[in-house]
C-alpha cells in the first residue's frame, strides 16, 4: 500500500468555503496526500462545480456522503478513499463522521468535534469502538513551537506549571455580518447549526486545546463569562473564563470575536516555577523562553536548528528564518495523520512525533469545555467542576 | 513665590528604598522642584545618611516627619517646603498623609493610598475638607501615549467601549524573595505593612486604575480568583479578575508577581464599537489604533507629532525616536502636580492637560478595588456588587 | 487541457537537495500542478530512489534529463509534462534550460539563472526565440506584502524614491561548512559550481531583484565591496554594495553569509518624496508604511483585507491573521505560472497580476549584478556603470 | 567639596533650543549637578529670559561665555561654577571650549567637537595641556545596554570582529525645514554654521562613534557616498559609507536626513566568528545576542539583573522593565562625568565604568571622520585612508 499517496475524499468545502481549501492545501502540500474524491455540498450541483474545479473525475465527485461511502466501498482498495475530510458546519460533523468510521474509513475532522457534548460521547465510543484514526484539526497543535514548549515543559525545563494565560482576540464578527451573505458569519451565529457556543465553540476550544496541550494539564473547575456583545445575537460572540488545573495552577482564557482590528493573533504564556515560555501565532517561528535570573531565550523554528527536539523537528519543513505558517501547521496535523496511516497499513510502528496530532479525546473535552463554560456562564456559582 | 522652585520634603526614600530614588529623580528632572528636607526614615541615623548623600543641609533633615512638619512651620514661607512626597511602606501612608495635610502641606503620595479601605475614606475627607492638592502616584497614567489612548476614546475614535484587558505581570517574587534580606520583598508579603492584599495592593491597583483611566468606565462588578502561589505566604501573589463596568462593557484584568521572567510589561487594550487600542510599557512610546477594515496605526510619543492631543504633548520633553520611559513618565505626574501648584500659587487657572494627574478618588477607588477583590476571591459567589 | 492539472517533470532535487523539496511543497499546494517526471540526479540510482519517495510511476523516473526530454516526447501531450522545474546547483543551469526550451517545454528555474553572464545572455536570447514561459524563482517577489509594497510606490503613494536600502544577513556559512558534508555548502563555495560569486550569486541577487523589484527603478552604477572572511574561501562570503539608480535614488545592498546567528531576514526599506516602506520577511506579512505627518501604518496580508491591491490579493490564500510564509511566497510564484500556462494552453489573457513572476529579464539583470560586483570589488575606481 | 552638588554654568540652550533642555534635564536628573549659571544667548535679553525661566538669580545670568568666565573666576570657589556645559551650534564650539580650558573651567560639549577637523586638533592639545575634564555628548554609548554590548565583545563572548552595520535613518529633513524658522534646520544646513558636513556631522559622526565604541576597533579606511537630497541644499543630507577597520573587519554606515517617517532609530549590529549582536534606540533596555547553534539571548537593561557587567549596572537607575530611554542614557554621560570630578576633587581615583564617557579622543576622530567622508565622496577613488 505505501507504493501509492494515501486517497483523501472530502465532505464539505464547496463554493464559499474557507476552511476546505484550507484542509486541501494542507493535504496537498507534502505530496502524500490526494484528493481522490468528495461530496463538497449538500447540493449535488454545487459539489460537481467544485469537483470540477478540483479537476477530480466526474465519477469521484459526489451528491452526498452516503453516496460517496457507498460508491467508494465498490472500487478496489487500491484505487479506493483511505480517508475522509470533514469540514462542514458544526452540525454536520456527528452524522458523516459516524457514518465514515462504520463503513471503513478514517477521519480528519474540523473541530469542534461535534454539534454538542452528547453527540461527542456517542462519536468518541464510535472511534474507540473501530480503531480507525481519528484527528481533529486543532491547528495551533501543529506549530512546531508549540510542540516544543508542550515538551520542554514535560520535560521539567520550567519546573511545575504555575499560571497559563490563553487569548485568541479576533474582531471578523465586530459588526453584524450575519445580515451580509457571508456563509461562515451566518452559520456561525446560528444555534441551529453551531450549537450552544459561537466564539467559544469556534475558538474557545481552539485555546482551551492549546492550554491543555502546552502546560500537560486537565482542567478541573472554571468560571466564565460569556457575553453577546453585538446587538441581536443569541449566542455569545466573547468571553473569558477563569481556569483551575490539576496540581493546583491557575489560569485566564480570553476568547473574542468582536474586538474591531484584531486578526487571529492567539498566544499562551506558562509560567512555572523555573521558567516562562511564551509563543504568539504572530511570531509562530519563535518561542520566548524567559528566565528569572538569566537572559531570556528565543528558541526558533528550523529543520537546522541543533537545539530543537524532535517534537519540533518532525514539523517543519525548511532551515530557520524561512518563516512557515498557518498552512505548515495545518499541514502538520495531515502528514503526522499521514504517517500513522501509512505505518499502520506497512504494520509499523509510528513514532510517537507523529502520533503527536489532535484526536478523540482532544474533541471529547473540547466539547465539554463548552458545555461548561455555557453552564457557567449562566450560574451564579463562582466555580463550576469540569468533568466529562 | 513664581521666582523659585517648588520645594519638596520627602518622607521616607531612606537606605535601600527603591521607589524614594524614583521620587527624587522624577521631581528634580524638569527643574522646577527642588528637595529642601526630609525625614527619610524612622531611623533618625539613617535619616541624617541619606540626607547627607542627597546633599541637603543637616538642619533639613529631620528624624521624623512629626519633627520635619514642626520645624518647617517654622520657617518663612519663602524656605519653607511647599509639598511632601511620601513614599514609605503602605502602613505608613495614612499618618504622615493626614499631618501634612493639616499643617498646610500639599501631598504626593504613593500608591496605593492606605493599608486599609477604611483609612482610604477617612483621608479622602480630610483632602477634601483642607482643599491642598494631592497626587497619587499611579505612574503609568502619566505616559504620552496612555493619555493619547484615553483622549482619542473620550473623543469618540474607537466608538462606545465594550471589551478591556488589562495585565501586569511581574516575576520578582518568583520565589521566597522575602527570606533574603530585600526590603521590599519583605514588607510587600507582609500583612502588617502591606494590608490585606500584597499583588492586587500594589500592582492590581494599578492595571485597575489604568484601566478606569483609559476606558473612561467605570466598574460596577467583579469576579476575583486571587492566589498564593508560593508556599508559606499568607497574601495574594498573583490574582485575575473579571470584570464589569457602566454600560455593559466587560473586561479581564492579570496581575502576578510570581511569572518567573516577566519583568514589569504593564499593557492594556481596549476595544470599541469602530475601533481598538493597545499600548504597553516595553514599547511605551508606541499606540496601536487597530481598524477592522483600515491598515492599523502606530500613534509615536514626540514633541514635534503633529497628530498628537495636547494632552500626550504636554507630556514629553523630546521629539519623536528619542524614547522616554518609566522615569518621564513618573516625572509628569510631578510636573503636572508642580504645575498646577504654580498656578494655585500665582492665582491663575491650571490648564486641564496639567489637572490630569491622579488624585484622592483615585485613591479611593484603588483601595476599594483592593477590598472587592478580597471579598470576591473569598466568596462563592460569582458576581460581587462594586460600589464605594 | 484545462481539464487537467499541469505536468511538471524535475531536474535535480535528489537526496540532500533543500530546493528541491522547497519547489515541490511550492508546485503542490494549490492542486494545480502535479509532479509527473522526473531526472533528480545525475546518478541514475539515486533519481530513482527519489523518483519513488515521491510516488512516482518508475517509467516517469529518468536517468538523465537529456532522457527525460527524449522520452517524454514520445508520450501524448494528455500525459506529457507541460515545463520542468530546474533546481540544480548554477552550473548544470544553462544546458537543461536550454533543452527544455529547445524541446518545447516551459521552465521554472532556480536562481540564479546561469553560472555565468555569457550564459545568460544566450539563454535570455533562447527564452526570446522560442517564446516559452520561463520563471526564475526570485521568491521574496512572491510575498504578497512585496508586491503591495510595488504597487504603492508605482501608484505614488510614497512620491518619488529617494532611497533603497536592501540586506540579506545570513550566518548559515560562518564556518567551514564546506569541509563537512553539507552538499549545499560545498557547491556553492567552489568557484567551478557557483561561479565568480558565492553570496552575490546565492542571495546578493535576491537582494538586487528585490531592490529593484520593489523600487520599480534600474541600477546606473555601484561600488561593492566583497570579502573573502572564512579562511580558505576564494569566493566571497560577505559584501556591500552602494547603488545609484535611474532618477538620482541611491541605495546600499548588504548581503552576508558569516553573520553568525542571522537567519535569512531579508529586508527593504525604501524612502520616497512623500513616504517611506519598511518590509521583512521575519514578519513578513506586515507592510509598514511610514510618514513624516501622520501615523505609520501596519498593511495586513489577508483574502478579507479591504484595501489591498489586486496583486496583494492574488497572492494569498487566507485571510489576515493567518501567517502565510516562505512557501506561500514560493508557491505564488509557481501559481502565477501555472495560471499563465493555462491561459496560454486556452487562448486567453492572463491577468497582469499572474503576469507578475520573475522572468528572463530579471535574470539577466542578475547575472549582470554579479558581473559587475565582482568587477566592481577589483577595482580601485569609486563607481562601475551597470550596463547590460 | 563633596558635601556640595556640583555647579554647572550653560553655554548656549536659549529660547528654541532643543538639545539645551536636554542637557539641562541629563544634567539635573541625579541630584549631583545644579545649573549655577549660564550664557544662554548671544543676545543678552534672551539670555535674561531664559535664566529667569530656569530660576537663576539675575547675577549668574551673563551677556556672553566671556563675561561668564571673567565674572565667575570672581566668585569663591565654593560658590563658583565648576564646570561648563556647551550647547551652541558648531560654529560656537571652539571658542567658548578653548576659554572655558584656558579659564580652568572642565567643560561638557555638545557634539561635533567643533567646526572643522583643524580645529578640532587645536582643541585636543588643548584639552591635554590643561589636563581638565572633557566629555563630548556622543549619547548613544550612554545607553547601559551599548554598554553591556562593548562589554561583551571586549571580553570576547562574540569572538573577533568581523562586520559592523551601523545606521542611523532620520527623516525630519524629508522636506525644506530650512525654509521656515525651525532654527536647528536653519542652522545644520548652512555651512557657514555647520561646516562641510551637515548630515555627516550632525547623526554620521553618533554613528561612527558608535561603531568604534561597540566593536572596540579603530577604521582604517574608507569609502562615501554623500547625498544632498532635497533640492537647494548645499551640504548633504543623506549619505552611506563602506568601512575597513583595523584586524580586517568590514563596514556600513548609514545615516539619512531624508528617509519620511523615520525618527531616530540608531541601531548597531556586530558580528564576530562566533556569535553576533544587535542593539536599537526604539528598543534601547534590550541586547539580543545571536548564536549560531543555541537559542538567541535577550539580554536586559535592569539594576537587578545579576548576569549584567559593571559597565551596564553602573547606568542604569532602576529594576529591569522600567524602560530607561534617550534622557537617562543622556544624564549617564553627565552622572559619570560628575562622578570623575568629585573623584579628582577629592583626590579618589575614579573606578573605570565612570571614566569610561566620551571624551577628546571621540571628537577628534569625529571631526576626522567628517573630513574624510567629505573628501571620499568627493573622489573618484574607491578607498580613502582612514588617518589622524
Amino acid at each position: 500500500m505505501s507504493n501509492r499517496k494515501l486517497k483523501m475524499g472530502m465532505i464539505g468545502g464547496g463554493p464559499g468555503s474557507f476552511i476546505g481549501a484550507v484542509h486541501r492545501i494542507s493535504a496537498a502540500m507534502d505530496g502524500i496526500i490526494e484528493l481522490a474524491a468528495g461530496a463538497f455540498s449538500s447540493s449535488p450541483e454545487k459539489s460537481a462545480e467544485t469537483g470540477k474545479e478540483l479537476f477530480l473525475p466526474s465519477e469521484r465527485v459526489y451528491g452526498s456522503y452516503d453516496e460517496m461511502f457507498e460508491k467508494e466501498l465498490l472500487l478496489p482498495e487500491s484505487e479506493r478513499i483511505d480517508f475522509v475530510a470533514i469540514v462542514t458546519p458544526n452540525h454536520v460533523h456527528f452524522d458523516p463522521t459516524k457514518k465514515a468510521l462504520e463503513n471503513g474509513f478514517h477521519v480528519v475532522l474540523d473541530k469542534p468535534m461535534t454539534f454538542s457534548y452528547e453527540e461527542a460521547k456517542e462519536l468518541n465510543k464510535i472511534i474507540e469502538q473501530t480503531g480507525l484514526l481519528f484527528c481533529l484539526t486543532h491547528t495551533y497543535t501543529g506549530y512546531p513551537m508549540v510542540k516544543e514548549a508542550k515538551h520542554l515543559i514535560a520535560t521539567g525545563v520550567i519546573g511545575k506549571v504555575r499560571k497559563v494565560y490563553v487569548e485568541y482576540p479576533q474582531g471578523w464578527l465586530w459588526n453584524k455580518l450575519e445580515n451580509t451573505d457571508y456563509k461562515q458569519a451566518i452559520w456561525r451565529t446560528d444555534p441551529s447549526k453551531s450549537g450552544i457556543a459561537n466564539c467559544m465553540g469556534d475558538i474557545g476550544t481552539h485555546a482551551f486545546n492549546l492550554a491543555e496541550y502546552v502546560s500537560g494539564l486537565k482542567l478541573t473547575k472554571l468560571c466564565a463569562d460569556l457575553n453577546c456583545v453585538v446587538e441581536g445575537r443569541t449566542l455569545d460572540d466573547d468571553g473569558a473564563v477563569l481556569l483551575k488545573f490539576e496540581g493546583g495552577a491557575s489560569g485566564v482564557l480570553m476568547a473574542t470575536q468582536i474586538a474591531p482590528g484584531a486578526e487571529n493573533n492567539i498566544k499562551i504564556r506558562v509560567y512555572g516555577e523555573k521558567a516562562g515560555l511564551e509563543w504568539e501565532q504572530d511570531n509562530a517561528n519563535s518561542l520566548i523562553v524567559r528566565h528569572p535570573e538569566a537572559p531570556d531565550q528565543i528558541y526558533r523554528a528550523g529543520g537546522n536548528i541543533p537545539y530543537l527536539s524532535s517534537f519540533a523537528l518532525e514539523n517543519v519543513r525548511t532551515p530557520g528564518g524561512h518563516p512557515e505558517g498557518y498552512l505548515e501547521a495545518f499541514a502538520n496535523l495531515y502528514r503526522n495523520f499521514a504517517r500513522c496511516l501509512y505505518a499502520r497499513k506497512n504494520g509499523e510502528t509510528p513514532k510517537k512525533e507523529w502520533e503527536d496530532y489532535p484526536g478523540a479525546e482532544d474533541g471529547l473535552r473540547g466539547m465539554a469545555f463548552v458545555e461548561h463554560v455555557v453552564k457557567s456562564s449562566n450560574s451564579n456559582e463562582k466555580w463550576t467542576k469540569f468533568e466529562l
